[in-house]
């Protein structure tokens, strides 16, 4: 079984990536290459530092995985800013990693029978805040996008995982996950028993 | 009254400025220079032609507008292709006409006393359609933004509309509107009933 992690350095990706150990090739990727490689070893997996941004990076290291049984797509990024003092790289970044990054992944993966992909959402009530006009935007177009996917992917399964707050380096700008954030572990146990499922659901709410 | 219209040379923009001659100062502005100028004059309305990802422009014409009472963002776009056929040139003006636009004018405007700003959606059901990955992703994220949009700019009233088919130039690519598809006139009476209401909806369903 291939299963491929984009976002693996993050707290979900990182706990996914650990909890699929033993269960088939792991191809990891991320940003941070130090810390990419370090994971990559500990678990026997393939890794491959890339910015999501770059879509012919994106695209040759799906054709080197091949046949995609798993994707897991964990990549993320926020910037809380009120709209009138976002600029256009923070806005950039934030869709970069929350959407065309996940794009890509849809578009360049070469999908096998009875593919899997799982895409880490947001609850939109959770998210209607100040502050965070380019995050909500970006996570609300990540489950519009999927709505048009499955409908082209015919046989592979497109889970969306509305997430609470879980105590990653997501919540740094933030100065930390609020009190009874999930643990990164819960996330990962939670989301592979959905995804694992005979059926499972197009929308996960953990 | 000061009454600004984003996307004035599309259908529904052009329904929406003849429909409001007479009501304010109109300001329009559109990508199509000749078609702007030439309404602009019919209407004795001021115009500015611009590329909406050109942040400096929309900031520039937004200051010279002034203080806002009405804005209407109905810019779109839509090239539709399956996502494996969707590269970065479609994606982006997708999301310039949809999404990065709406920001910038939510962003720049010097919002007047009770203003109130109008932002062209669709049904989610009626996107979720192959080949329509970009644009569902660009209007869904619409939505998300405008809910954090709400919290920040507060005693500025926000309606988004979800619009069924209307006769206009985006059915371009598929042949034509389909049968049955509502006139920009009715769109525009019906938007501008519901904006101008004591207590207007946030979310207009046409």
């Amino acid at each position: 079984m291939e299963i491929v992690i984009f976002g693996a350095t993050g707290g979900i990706g990182r706990a996914l990536a650990r909890a699929l150990q033993g269960r088939g090739r792991l191809w990891l990727t991320g940003r941070h290459e130090a810390t990419l490689f370090e994971l990559a070893e500990t678990l026997g997996a393939e890794a491959e530092a890339m910015d999501l941004s770059d879509e012919t990076a994106v695209q040759a290291f799906l054709a080197e995985v091949g046949s995609v049984d798993r994707l897991f797509y964990a990549a993320g990024a926020v910037f809380p800013a009120p709209l009138a003092r976002t600029d256009r790289e923070a806005w950039e970044r934030t869709f970069t990693a929350n959407l065309w990054g996940a794009f890509l992944a849809l578009k360049h993966a070469r999908w096998g029978a009875g593919a899997r992909g799982v895409f880490l959402g947001a609850y939109p009530q959770r998210i209607a805040f100040p502050g965070l006009g380019a995050y909500a935007a970006s996570k609300w177009a990540l489950e519009g996008l999927l709505t048009a996917a499955r409908r082209e992917l015919r046989g592979v399964h497109l889970m969306l995982v509305r997430l609470p707050a879980v105590a990653t380096n997501l919540w740094a700008p933030f100065g930390g996950p609020p009190k009874g954030a999930m643990t990164p572990e819960e996330a990962a146990r939670r989301i592979l028993e959905a995804v694992e499922a005979e059926a499972p659901p197009d929308t996960l709410e953990v």
